[in-house]
């Protein structure tokens, strides 16, 4: 077999068998085939497409260049989630100790491994990292002795974790080729996969702070996760949910973790509560600690206002060499030196937040990163005052900005003035979750 | 301006600004863009499609990518014929010395510069080596000597010449993304154009032994290639020829060679003297040494029967270190040891010669190369004793495959001998030159 004929076939729009895809693979994985071959190869399944039985003949090579964890040992369902990225979205952090707390009830277990942000969206490990001491880059045995101990590990990939995919990843991130509901299912599901679940639940994100902006690809996303999860033996469900504004309140790293304590100190934004209720709840179904969604839910609602997650959480953290007493006093977080206020030029109604601007304004700010290699600084972010629908006067605070350098603030801030809208009537409310694929 | 922006616009189908086609090519050129990159943009060019208006951009970039020769100090006009490439094409051996020749009547002057064989099709460079000590790397002073000296240089490019265009052939050639009519007309014309020519003939193949097997597709290519000439203030047409069967008689180095002196010594099969007379007079209408057409092609008759471009062809291989006595005794070409004949085994008329077939048995034997750096047998290669049209009776020659490797014959005489279709009547004649386009 030859990579140039396989390059050749996808670029005349032909279907490839599951012995070319896992040559390609093999290659990738390998090293055997070079980078220029598998961008040319990429961008032909981007422009040509592909189908669903390749999708999962990716996904399970992918799966398999590296290895699948195995916690059969440890007794009860292994289940996770996984967000397909947003502003703000900060859900891990909360629905990991929610679920891994039901364990002390029926056991249960969260093998938690996340990514780094990147472009406008926050990555779960840059969050948690903003806890003094945490650390993410644990070894398969330290991961496996957080999970047995806590009942979830919040943890970076391993090396061996689908290497192919690593090298695939990232080089799609500079040859254009990111866009494919194809590759980005085997992405997503050949890592997800390898943490060896029983099932898994997804959180499809749309709108303008998603990677998919419209609905229609996000459900077309949803529905080639869940088949391939299911062709894969896994009991798996996606929610289509809003991302057309920032999800809670905090945009910014150790910002977002103070928010994730307030939740577990059962305050914080109700929109944030009930999407990891939400969520929670699907994963205790799924897993079968629970009869039923509705009992799903009301066993995470009971877990936030009982003080067990947070309990929890402060386990986990103490576990992954954190600063245990963060939990208690949110103060410990890396601080900002400075913070400015953007205040509404009229009165009215908050109909839009620019969500993706929002996300930038952040990156901007240095809480994210552009390339995979930049530094962040984990204090700076946005907290929101007002979100859609809010009333608003003249010269209230719609957001603050937390910032360390003057010279990064003006672009921000120019950013931030523009994100809001404000209208004299009150926006249509659109529901929070829009769909559920596979229940 | 960055590479992946570029990328992602050609993937969504929109057409680049001559500025950032500039900045690719410069990429290409200069390192800065890794191969990765050209690669996925290359796929996407293919996939969506390339305008004329990007084609001709792309053509200016890659010309200036590297130097442009000048040789108006040598007082007349400059012109060159180019071919897509055939089996047995080996017309530039033969209309070098005509048109050159006329130069003892009025200057022209016929700069050019070839390429190897790849794939089934031959190469010029690869043909004149076959010509004990003859020399196609020349320097840039050497290759300017020989064109004042003899009126036309034969050589290799220099790596001065569109380096972008060296880079990316390479890179097309591995990556699936050779078959756009925009790249391709881009690489001939970025190459041809730093002749520092006055007027191009351009000979584009069609039908099985063609790299556009399909007539359609060539009048496509040869319109864009005619119009981007154009565009930059050059005198062209294309030709478009027949290459359903071989040129000629011979296929293979030192065969082909070796059928150019008949022809030079007023003798050889008619159809490949008809096509170098056509392309000669169209040479020299177009640089204006002949009034018209006609007048072209009656000039170039009378060089080949005066012996006068004979004679030049003398010239040129002395000038360029090679055995000008091969010229009156083609016995000191190479020759290989042992040759076997391909029979008919009905009789009839020939009906179709499968030309890339014949061309690949070629490769097969050695005489070609699939790899940039095969080193090949000048000696090896076919000759063609019936072509479409002819009648054979059973066990005919239908050609004499001459090899110097016993392994490689069987394969080759398997592909040959099913490349001959004899049929009880014969087939409707084919004009040889199709079309002609921007005449």
């Amino acid at each position: 077999m030859r990579a140039v004929d396989l390059i050749r076939k996808k670029r005349d729009g032909g279907e490839l068998s599951r012995e070319e895809i896992a040559f390609l693979v093999a290659g990738a994985s390998t090293g055997t085939i070079p980078d220029y071959q598998l961008a040319a190869w990429l961008m032909a399944a981007v422009c040509r497409g592909i189908s669903r039985a390749e999708t999962a003949f990716f996904t399970e090579a992918m799966l398999h260049s590296g290895e699948v964890l195995d916690f059969s040992d440890l007794r009860g369902p292994k289940v996770d989630k996984h967000s397909t990225g947003g502003v703000g979205d900060k859900t891990s952090l909360i629905i990991a100790p929610i679920v891994a707390a039901v364990g002390a009830r029926s056991p249960i277990y969260v093998p938690m491994i996340s990514g780094r942000g990147l472009g406008h969206t926050g990555g779960t490990l840059d969050k948690l990292e903003s806890i003094p001491g945490f650390r993410v880059n644990l070894s398969k045995r330290e991961f496996r002795d957080a999970l047995a101990a806590c009942g979830c590990a919040l943890g970076a990939a391993t090396p061996e974790i689908a290497p192919a995919d690593k090298r695939l990843y990232a080089l799609r991130d500079v040859t254009g080729t990111v866009e494919s509901p194809g590759l980005i299912c085997a992405s997503i599901m050949s890592k997800k996969l390898a943490e060896g679940l029983d099932a898994l639940v997804l959180d499809v994100k749309t709108g303008d702070g998603a990677f998919m902006k419209n609905e229609k690809d996000a459900i077309a996303l949803a529905e080639l996760l869940v088949d391939t999860g299911k062709h894969m033996g896994k009991r798996v469900v996606a929610l289509i949910t809003d991302m057309d504004q920032p999800l809670g309140n905090a945009v910014g790293n150790a910002l977002e973790v103070a928010e994730c304590l307030e939740i577990l100190n059962n305050r914080g934004p109700a929109d944030l509560r009930a999407l990891c209720v939400e969520l929670a709840g699907w994963m205790l179904f799924l897993a079968g600690s629970a009869a039923s969604l509705a009992a799903g839910k009301q066993i995470a609602e009971e877990m936030i206002a009982t003080g067990r997650a947070r309990d929890k959480f402060r386990q986990v953290i103490a576990q992954q060499g954190g600063d245990a007493r963060t939990v208690e006093d949110p103060s410990r977080l890396p601080r900002a030196r400075k913070t400015e206020e953007i205040r509404a030029a009229r009165s009215g109604f908050v109909s839009r937040v620019a969500c993706e601007q929002v996300g930038r304004a952040c990156v901007i700010l240095g809480g994210g990163r552009e390339k995979q290699d930049d530094a962040i600084d984990p204090a700076v972010g946005i907290v929101l005052g007002k979100k859609c629908g809010d009333a608003v006067r003249s010269g209230d605070a719609l957001c603050t900005v937390h910032y360390n350098e003057e010279s990064r603030l003006r672009e921000a801030v120019d950013l931030l003035a523009r994100s809001f809208e404000i209208t004299d009537a009150p926006p249509k409310p659109q529901p929070f979750v829009r769909k559920v694929i596979g229940a």
